[in-house]
């Protein structure tokens, strides 16, 4: 229906003869001047995938990997938040690698320039390193099944449901399960990058940021866009460095500002003054943000409320707020079904395409297979830009063979299903063989969704494991543990499935070869596998609170995790009164949408919401939406005064504004992990409870 | 010195030859392009004064200054803090004033066109009457006096320190005190506009406002300048209102942000959001605004501290930080010593000059007296520019003789020593009689102050007469009240005098003839002494708990000021140790730094910063002076960017900036006086604090 569309389009122009072809050209013409990057690095070769996997790339990758590491850690430990660290990754390198190339320049010994596939290649491997100090879930699953979380939970105590950290069965978890997500992605990344043409906000600014370093001397727009990128870059970290000081405490700080006032505060409406989401919104397309602010809208506008009128009805009223037994259990399983039948619908139709494409190549014998586009693809390739088709043309180059993804994927399968068993004895082989037969699905929708919001849903994911391999067990069989330990396969997966997507993206747009990106990555991947559990080691021994709550590593998700589990052993008829109902409705819901979708044509469904975009917000609230809705209001005033303007600069902007922030982490992290705090609170109290202080403070 | 400086480089210039003349005559030229209001005026036709004069000019008026004054008599019985109201006045004023004509002129019978002029006399008339809301001492002094308050205070209840508030008094008490700042000032209104040229930022706001109000269709950058203006007052009015939810408190808000840490916060070094005083800082001069911060950083930065080191030493240590035996008295005393310092070295020049230059005239018998250039004088009249130009020679056409100021004041200063004895019997006409003398130089100081950095001092003044005629009286005598009544006396004058010359600014940039201006002045005056009595008079007799603290309408000046008179008749010997000696200093340390700048020459002076300008930060703290030089650094990056658009658009986003928070303060006001507060707080605790306050919120 859609390609049908795009060719009848395509004709239209033709009819229309001569002078619209010429104003094409001119405007083409007009593009590349304004947007070619590839243009400017005309000049650069590329050098062979071989060649972008040099010693010093991944002698830089293990230093940094351990630098990032100890951050994530900490992160994980204290508040359980970790944000993207691609752009962190990325820019270090620059400057490790560079300083080293300048040093040998000058002494005159450097063999090999030092170009943007290689510092690709370092950005992926310590993402690839880091990432596994949060997908290895020290902080969550991994820990919630020590005696020291455990003893906080009154249910499932016994022997059966606990077990304590230890180096050795860590790595060996760490290393049958972590590989598993780079291969069920290797085959879809094509679709991702080329055919759908998915955004992935984080990877996009990371190449723009890799690109812009790499700017050969002369290239006069690209200076101005590396200026402009400087300028946000500066002004984004010096906001959050500002920030900082005030956000000594919970719910202090810009990140807890009212700005609708207290009571769309408590239904998460307000804007948080992130300058990363402002950014990743002026990246990522209209519909996205809108559709992420209908989600809001829908959910904490007006489900949550009805439901919490219910209170009392549909759920026990004295349920807190954050258990799973209460609202936050419609939050999260619907948000999940959404998810679910949004990925589902889109893995169907994409097989489904796929197959068709395939069995056309076959019967009409042609070479440089093309599949068919996808539902929400871009312009026909008529329309390529030059940027595109370069770009295009590399990343198709060094195939990663499909025979090596799948016998990969089912190899290491199968050593895993006969291995985990013998960690956790709770964890049955079938249990593990289901897991695998639908984690290349879960790991394509978590891909998907994260390359069209930068939202990595890899967490969610794990929660659905928790219950449903949680339910299946019992608790009477250490159903508690399985759940946990189930959630740690499931998370590994999709988490690098789409921490590898993501960096395809970057790569595609810096040339680096998907095959060294994806040695990069398996590089990256072992080295985590051994440096993180050492890591919290360090931490589990130096600090004998660990995980106590009020200490200074008090773990939060630990105890989460484990009370998830707790709860998910009982099954699904332990979910709030109506919940089941709901999810059917909006998994349904979802199908149908993205059906209507289809059918309407490109055309119309511009103006319907995408499922997927708009689940996250029901589960997290509208804050991150209204930033994002900033930055597309500010990208769209910018193209109405000059459109040439914002097209060229937009992206550098947003980047800038990503990127600064992104960086500010580390200075943040290590004030952090040398204990300096904030020393601020900015808070916002209600006229009334001032008062109250008021005379608390001064009686 | 000065003088021949400037005759030096003018020789310079015409030895440069003919280049150097075309080159003068393209940028003469591009500037007037640029920069002249009056060309776009050009067509339209000046009023006579009389005809500027207009009676719907003082029906408006009327109805303005009540509105006006209900909202200062507000603030006066709520905060005591008087936001500057020029521009709403001007803007209210037209809006009123179009609105009629339009309707008029729509129904044919228009017989006046509505002119800037008449635009001008209507804000000045407003002003003047409002003002004495401010300066009548509703919530200062004359409060002080009753009864309510005096109870308050352990000392001097007695009969004789004690003067309930009534209509008669009171009226008749403005009357023969307020006109004798206009009087004052009028002969020195050429020296302060045109020799001095000094900036009355809220006067040339107001004027660039008016005049973009009344600009003639088809000026195409005048347009452009509206529209920047509208942009700006759009912003600055949205921001004050996003402000004002966040103020529902004492320290609550932007205005009390600790953007340098608590500890800067507590030495009043912070930036505070103001968007009045960042465009205020864009308009004045940067001399002015680094001489304060300069001033801000030797007081609060480093003379405080060490003070306050002393704490037990120099003061008692168990002082408040808000009393005036304490640090607050060093604060006040030396601060008023550099003003009363800068004040007298620059009125002996000025009088000094000015005598000089009627004798050479005398002498010359030249006709079209010109008087020599002042100190602080812009470039000589050779570079005057067209609009310059054509507003001196307007300003100078209708002029009030000087024989009417001196016979005026004489006259008035006479019936106000007979009746004000009758009124407070405790202020003796040899007191009164000796404030008459010394007020012009006081009114002076005030008005060169005000025209340098926007900031009226009258309320310093008020206390200096509240120290020496308190203790000139004695503590038996009735000292306190006499004190009071000596405050409310010179208050009136200094504050009409700055009031005044700041509407001449306005005038002088409008082509308002300053007869016209003086005479709506009176009007003005003479309309709030008996508004603004009838007006508290209203409050005093609606709510029964006026004055007492913790009610609606604490009225916390009137205390301060009655503690102040207290203090006052023990004398200087009650200052704490070494305050005095510290006031000689600086007293003379001032005169030393004019003394220094006149006799370096205008080249090197611009590096030496102003007392006057240091001296007001040194009482009020920095943070003012941080919003200025904020201010300073937009414009220096904008000139730096683009020069003809910085000073093309400069004042009118100042402008923007200063109007649209001064008309927010209406609907401010009015949800005030409507008992809508503020519903968040946004309060700033220290980490310490905060971790309390969490406990005490959260049990």
């Amino acid at each position: 229906m859609d390609r049908s569309n795009s060719v009848n389009r395509r004709e239209a122009h033709t009819t229309n003869g001569t002078k619209k072809t010429q104003e094409e050209l001119l405007v083409q013409e007009e593009e590349q001047e304004v947007l070619s990057v590839e243009r400017i690095f005309e000049s650069k070769q590329v050098p062979s995938w071989q060649s972008q996997l040099t010693l010093r790339a991944f002698f830089v990758s293990l230093i940094l990997g351990i630098l990032f590491t100890f951050i994530v850690m900490k992160l994980n430990l204290t508040t359980g938040i970790i944000p993207s660290l691609n752009v962190s990754a990325g820019l270090l390198g620059f400057f490790f690698v560079k300083t080293w190339t300048k040093f040998l320049d000058k002494s005159g010994i450097l063999k090999q320039p030092f170009t943007r596939q290689e510092n690709t290649v370092i950005q992926t491997c310590v993402v690839a390193t880091s990432g596994i100090a949060y997908s290895g879930g020290f902080g969550s699953y991994v820990f919630g099944m020590s005696e020291v979380v455990a003893k906080q939970s009154t249910e499932a105590n016994a022997a059966d449901n606990v077990k304590n950290p230890s180096l050795g069965w860590m790595i060996t978890f760490l290393f049958v399960v972590s590989f598993l997500g780079l291969f069920s992605v290797v085959p879809l990344r094509k679709i991702m990058i080329i055919d759908f043409k998915l955004i992935y906000p984080s990877g996009t600014a990371t190449a723009h940021l890799i690109n812009s370093f790499h700017t050969p001397q002369g290239a006069k727009l690209a200076k101005k866009q590396v200026n402009a990128l400087k300028k946000f870059f500066t002004f984004s970290f010096l906001w959050g460095f500002f920030q900082w000081f005030f956000t000594g405490g919970d719910g202090c700080g810009f990140g807890s500002f009212p700005t609708f006032g207290l009571k769309a505060f408590e239904n998460r409406f307000y804007f948080d003054f992130s300058a990363t989401y402002v950014g990743v919104g002026m990246i990522c397309p209209y519909l996205i943000n809108v559709s992420l602010l209908v989600g809001g809208i829908l959910s904490w506008g007006i489900m949550w409320p009805l439901i919490e009128d219910r209170k009392g009805h549909w759920y026990p009223a004295d349920q807190s707020p954050s258990s799973l037994h209460g609202i936050q259990g419609y939050r999260v399983f619907i948000a999940i079904s959404i998810i679910l039948g949004d990925g589902l619908y889109n893995f169907i139709k994409v097989l489904g395409r796929t197959l068709y494409g395939i069995y056309c190549q076959f019967r009409e014998k042609k070479a440089g297979s093309v599949l068919p586009v996808g539902a929400r693809a871009s312009p026909a390739e008529a329309s390529l830009s030059y940027d595109d088709q370069i770009r295009t043309e590399l990343f198709l180059k060094d195939q990663i063979p499909t025979w090596v993804a799948i016998v990969g994927y089912v190899s290491i399968a199968i050593i895993s299903t006969i291995t985990l068993p013998h960690i956790f004895h709770q964890l049955k082989w079938y249990y593990i063989v289901v897991i695998y037969i639908f984690a290349p699905v879960l790991a394509f929708c978590n891909a998907y969704g994260c390359g069209l919001t930068d939202w990595s849903l890899a967490s969610t994911y794990g929660k659905l494991a928790i219950f449903t391999i949680g339910a299946w067990a019992g608790a009477s069989h250490g159903g508690v543990l399985a759940g946990l330990a189930a959630c740690g396969v499931m998370m590994n997966i999709v988490s690098t499935a789409s921490d590898l997507t993501q960096d395809f993206k970057t790569g595609y747009m810096t040339l680096a070869s998907p095959r060294s990106m994806f040695i990069s990555q398996i590089i990256g991947t072992a080295m985590g596998c051994v440096i993180s559990p050492c890591v919290f080691w360090l931490f589990y021994k130096a600090f004998h609170d660990l995980g106590v709550p009020g200490s200074e590593y008090p773990a939060p998700y630990a105890i989460v995790y484990r009370n998830m589990s707790i709860l998910g052993v009982e099954g699904f008829s332990a979910l709030p009164k109506n919940c089941l109902t709901l999810c059917y409705i909006f998994f349904i819901g979802a199908i149908a949408i993205n059906a209507l979708r289809d059918a309407l044509g490109k055309n119309k469904a511009k103006y319907i919401p995408l499922p997927m975009a708009m689940a996250i917000p029901f589960y997290l609230g509208s804050y991150f939406a209204i930033d994002m809705c900033l930055g597309s209001l500010i990208l769209f005033i910018w193209t109405k005064i000059n459109k040439a303007k914002a097209n060229a600069f937009g992206p550098a902007v947003a980047s800038g504004l990503i990127c600064g922030d992104g960086i500010w982490t580390l200075p943040s992290s290590i004030l952090a992990l040398s204990g300096v705090n904030p020393p601020i609170c900015m808070k916002f109290l209600s006229r009334k409870d001032n008062i109250r202080v008021d005379k608390f403070m001064k009686p």
